[in-house]
């Protein structure tokens, strides 16, 4: 258990940090949540570098306070013909239905993983925070961040990972129990039934780390944020309470769904990406399954979803829709980030 | 939310209630947990009707102390002899592996829902608590129970479940978290992806009701416990934590793999009783996929999963043994009961 002061690792006021929700905001909500006093984060994963270059400059024009920049770091894999394919035999009745041709082809996919492009474009900014999903990147490049004084952290859904990420060194580890909303950062398995809730987590990686805990999941309000301290984290990060805010890039569909009583019922899936993530139940994942062994593998099952989520959105229907949500809505309130911020801490 | 004092409803020092283990306990565990100032509980699911008399008598000569009473109270489904052929042929192989032919019948199930005639013999006893696994008797039952004074609790998986339990008037609301061991209480669905961790689960439930809530799942020490009460329970309910305690029966193969690094890995099947249950992966969850569409309808999936079972369980093996554990393990500990009753509420 880690027993030092969280704020020396986060540099901020407050032990909140913000989920980056790649998709789902932009620098403004960084912004608003460092502010704050909280530690915004700036998800990374599905913009250009030209795009991360600006974003970056547009945070530290409004703030002089710390953030975080969130990459994931999945090996690429290999487009495959043949995946897509079948894949797309499955998803024929629906480019059918919304009279449209899947367009196939290996480069459409927009996640790719930290590469040292990115590290050359970042490395001037000299960023105080790095966090990453689906493990670590490769050691050379991992050195080279730590070299700037760069602080990293890193998502564990098991006590295994957890021990895996201090094995290499991070400053934090971020204990992301199964209610968190989007991707799960599981890197050293693909069995979801590994994947636990975080008060059965947080207590278990704590009893075999040194590293500093930031709990993840299911967590909506201070006394989610109060309890999670009591179970052992440092700091929390939530994602999820600040889908609703007015500096998140949340759509018209998603705030809808969200609203909608039917965000009780969320479920893992990868029909999105490939990759097992939680959204709010929708017609894609009740009709495919949540997890459906023929989606291509991550990131490029997104290539055929993302042609029927386009053309269905504009239709005004969420049926094809990454609807990302945790498992707990009760927190998600129409205010700005600052506000919620200052609310979730309300008890710190 | 509630906001009465809940040790009036439980009538114990203790905000501590022991979760009813069937086939893991009997009286003894109840009376050291009781005794030690929380609420012990009698697992009767599978006692015939004279076991349980000679148990209640055993905790009434050993203690004065409130006890809790559990039954299921599932509807009894018909044995379906196509439903066990098709079974039977799946589990063949094991049949053949362990030498033994499979005795075939509807009458060895051992898991009977509560009635009248359980109801005609515990009436004398007036116990002061009945709690229910899988939603509630019908009313009249219920309503039966209700002139003997004795309080009714049952556990809710969703807050619609809670919403429904409030409906029917029970005293308190078992908030059951996906990381809870043994048998989902979930009655209203049978989609286990409707299953949330317990840290998502109590608030949103004490945001929409104002009866107590207990919250259970993944609660293994001091810590999971006052978190539970600081995100709106009133009360929790432990179960995993007790099972390595030398006042409860857990077996000698259970107990070891528990010890085990595996009981890491628990998932949810149905492959031994044919309702969702939480085990520590074995053997027969692991070939037979963890939730199996074959698997008879519950109680009936035990008949032939106890055969097998107790055949291996004499060669040493638990390759079909329903190792029931929750998600966190951290807080096993080969104590007394009442110690680590004690223990878990040092800081209440």
């Amino acid at each position: 258990m880690y027993n030092g002061n969280i704020m020396d690792l986060l540099g901020t006021e407050l032990p909140i940090v913000q989920s980056p929700m790649a998709g789902i905001q932009d620098s403004a909500l960084t912004i608003a949540v460092s502010e704050a006093g909280g530690l915004g984060s700036l998800a990374c994963g599905m913009l250009s570098l030209e795009k991360i270059i600006s974003e970056i400059r547009l945070i530290k024009e409004a703030t002089d306070k710390p953030y975080n920049l969130n990459f994931f770091c999945h090996e690429m894999a290999d487009y495959k013909e043949k995946q897509h394919l079948k894949w797309q035999e499955k998803l024929k009745p629906y480019f059918d239905e919304l009279g449209i041709e899947v367009e196939s082809g290996p480069n459409s996919a927009n996640r790719m993983p930290f590469n040292h492009d990115i590290a050359d474009a970042i490395e001037t900014f000299n960023p105080e925070f790095i966090s990453f999903h689906f493990g670590l990147p490769d050691k050379i490049l991992l050195e080279r961040i730590k070299t700037w004084g760069t602080k990293i952290v890193s998502s564990a859904t098991t006590v295994q990972e957890a021990l895996w990420l201090e094995s290499q060194g991070v400053d934090g580890i971020i204990a992301q129990g199964l209610e968190a909303g989007g991707h799960r950062g599981m890197f050293l398995s693909d069995d979801i039934s590994t994947q636990i809730g975080v008060s059965a987590l947080v207590p278990q990686i704590a009893n075999k780390v040194k590293t500093p805990i930031i709990a993840a999941g299911g967590i909506g309000d201070s006394r989610g944020v109060q309890a999670a301290l009591v179970l052992g984290a440092s700091a929390v990060q939530i994602g999820t309470a600040y889908l609703l805010c007015s500096d998140a890039k949340t759509s018209r569909l998603h705030r809808s769904a969200i609203k909608n009583f039917k965000s009780q019922h969320t479920a893992l899936t990868n029909v999105f990406s490939g990759r097992p993530a939680r959204s709010i139940v929708n017609r894609a994942m009740k009709e495919l399954g949540y997890m459906n062994p023929l989606a291509p593998t991550f990131p490029h099952a997104s290539i055929e979803m993302t042609q029927l989520r386009g053309h269905a959105e504009k239709l005004n229907s969420d049926d094809f829709s990454p609807l990302w949500c945790g498992q707990n809505t009760s927190g998600c309130k129409e205010i700005s980030a600052r506000e919620l911020t200052l609310l979730l801490a309300s008890k710190c």
